[in-house]
């Protein structure tokens, strides 16, 4: 690996190594309001708007914004073309006089939402944990519903309350219904929960009526992140039936500052868990678009669970194909993401609401405390690695939110 | 009104006359590629990006991009001067000159989607469609849930696939369960169904973490247009337990290409129905945001219901500050439709599942054909017009969109 380290220096086992590369937006410190799309790389991010204007002038609008948004539109031929040249400027020597002063300490620089997000989809795609929230919302059902071992369950969420790593979130108020009470009252929430998920943004567009088929998912897909589906349990109980979660998921959603190629993830790629129901046509899958990820989920810097990526049910490819299987088009930006991630171990779900089965058993932390559900000032962080090249792992970064209290009306 | 109706002598029945003044997005028919923002006067269009570049160039950079986009987010002062100032344009002899020349013939120019749709919201604020709904789908229980009185029920839509009325609507495939089958079926959707609604454009944004109050809709909500919520009820029932309509309705949401706004229904406003159920504060209207709208639907042509907004429980300024309460933050751009517009007879119930009571009693046309649900080639049309000023009506325009037959994989 000594020499893919190139004349960085990176040490192998770092989570931005010459394997990942992941695309971001930001500003300088001495420059707030200059936007540009950086790439991270070791403990620094490289000026990637100023490195395509001086190697790359064909494709420096692409990047010219500062944020992602044109360079997703671009398309996949684009896409491989600038990592297959991004890991030439970073590991071959004549490029670094080019680039090296360019390299901006990680610290010195702001992270920024990474692109435009234009629609938000939520899956539900972890058997564990739908049959976890099953069996605690309707313990006298079945936990699973019929439907869904035959397709993966979704439905739209809030694009425009998509927030970036390290914005504080707002302890949403609302109606919910205290048990024994006649009648709903308004409150704060009571029950606010996270959900550790990872997100797949979509780059290429496709047109209205035509459906995009599983195989055609690395055609439109540019890239995973991290998402923390912040949820408000006690609103989303009252006002989901019948037609789904809203405000009670609506007032934050956390996204990760680096969007990883899913390019960088072809060491992470599994077969998804075996299907023990037969699938229609347009969701069989000649391809494993199951992913080796393992998450990590900390509250106030405390490990809480490690949830596997590798255990979902639904494989992006398969969300992919059944979110447009009835013509809907995608867009450039569009974001989709997996559900909760939850394993079959005690220790691997990725929910306070499984943690601590809906507060009856809260999780304890080392400090001793105890939480049932999220408290004020609690800081919540996921992050993930997967598999490189060579034994090595490569990082998704984070995705962090602290709970400011709310502010009743 | 004579003297209201200006040199420009629209006949005071027109839908379009200086009361209504709606803005939209164009090309003409011999600048196919460059778009315009115009406001609907008479049977013309008036060129709103040239005439405030000659008499408003202080504000031509709103509509220089030729959508509603920029003209949205200037805000709610911004608003009333421009409506201002073209009320006096249009009336005005002086002003004759200056403009005569910008009006174009309506049936020369090509409507666009008027305004880029940001986050997309559908409501389920009637309670005679809730009530009908629930006896369809759920006959042993009550109609309505536990919460509807309490709370505007709504769900998050696709906004990339919202589309200007003309837009052909492929009928779409994906999995549905028949009755007494084992398993889903993939198949062109068997149920096609339209929803009557009108929807509310947002102008002005919010800031994440604060609620929009009741009181404060007309700082936000821009104006109206016609929504068709598109619905594959046999794709729509085996998808939306639990987490509500997703494919069911995601493939197309067509909208009038007119934007009226909500400052032309100052003559529309009325109390809305009784409330048996008492409110929360933050949903505790001091103002009457009921709207006597008049919905006309047809099929082919044919008038098949004619539902009345004005029975709608919930307000618009309600389900503003509902979707809000948490904290969720407005865009420029947000669309929130009413969800469908039924009234209390039997002709005036705005969706065919209702009008056919699930396909039992379909629809009879008066060439003799029968529409238990929508047929390929079939053109569904949603009209309305609101009470204006000396006992006049003023229009909305049209939501139509034809039926193209599937196209399966």
């Amino acid at each position: 690996m000594t020499q893919a380290a190139g004349w960085l220096g990176i040490r192998p086992d770092h989570q931005f190594g010459l394997a990942a590369l992941p695309y971001g937006s930001y500003t300088a410190a001495h420059h707030a309001e200059v936007y540009r799309v950086g790439v991270a790389i070791g403990d620094s991010v490289l000026d990637l708007t100023t490195a395509t204007d001086r190697l790359m002038p064909g494709r420096a609008h692409l990047f010219r914004s500062g944020s992602l948004d044109e360079f997703l539109a671009a398309g996949d031929g684009c896409w491989t073309q600038v990592r297959d040249d991004l890991t030439r400027w970073l590991s071959e020597d004549a490029f670094r006089s080019a680039i090296e002063d360019l390299l901006v300490p990680m610290q010195k620089v702001s992270l920024r939402l990474p692109f435009t997000v234009a629609d938000y989809v939520d899956f539900y795609a972890s058997e564990h944990h739908a049959t976890n929230i099953g069996r605690i919302f309707r313990p006298d059902s079945e936990p699973l519903t019929p439907n869904w071992k035959h397709l993966p369950i979704g439905y739209h969420g809030r694009a425009g309350t998509v927030v970036v790593s390290g914005t504080p979130v707002r302890r949403p108020c609302g109606q919910r219904l205290l048990p024994g009470a006649a009648g709903p009252e308004y409150g704060p929430c009571t029950r606010l929960d996270f959900e550790a998920e990872l997100g797949f943004v979509v780059g290429s567009h496709s047109h209205l009526g035509e459906p995009v088929s599983v195989g055609r998912f690395t055609e439109h897909a540019f890239g995973v992140c991290l998402v923390n589906d912040w949820s408000a349990r006690d609103i989303q109980a009252w006002e989901y039936v019948p037609l789904g979660p809203f405000l009670g998921k609506s007032f934050a959603t956390t996204v990760s500052p680096w969007v990883l190629p899913i390019a960088a993830l072809e060491h992470a790629r599994v077969r998804p868990p075996s299907r023990d129901t037969e699938l229609l046509g347009y969701l069989t899958e000649a391809e494993n678009w199951g992913l080796d990820i393992n998450f990590e989920v900390r509250l106030n810097g405390y490990l809480i669970a490690t949830p596997p990526y590798s255990s979902m049910y639904w494989s992006p490819a398969q969300m992919l194909a059944h979110m447009t299987v009835n013509g809907a088009s995608l867009r450039s930006g569009d974001l989709y993401a997996s559900g909760t991630v939850s394993g079959t171990e005690p220790g691997q779900l990725g929910s306070l609401i499984e943690l601590g089965w809906n507060g009856t058993a809260p999780v304890t932390l080392p400090d001793g405390s105890a939480r049932p559900w999220l408290q004020d000032g609690d800081e919540l962080s996921i992050t993930a690695t997967a598999p490189g090249p060579g034994g090595t792992r490569i990082g998704l970064g984070t995705a962090m939110g602290c709970i400011l209290p709310a502010t009743p009306a």
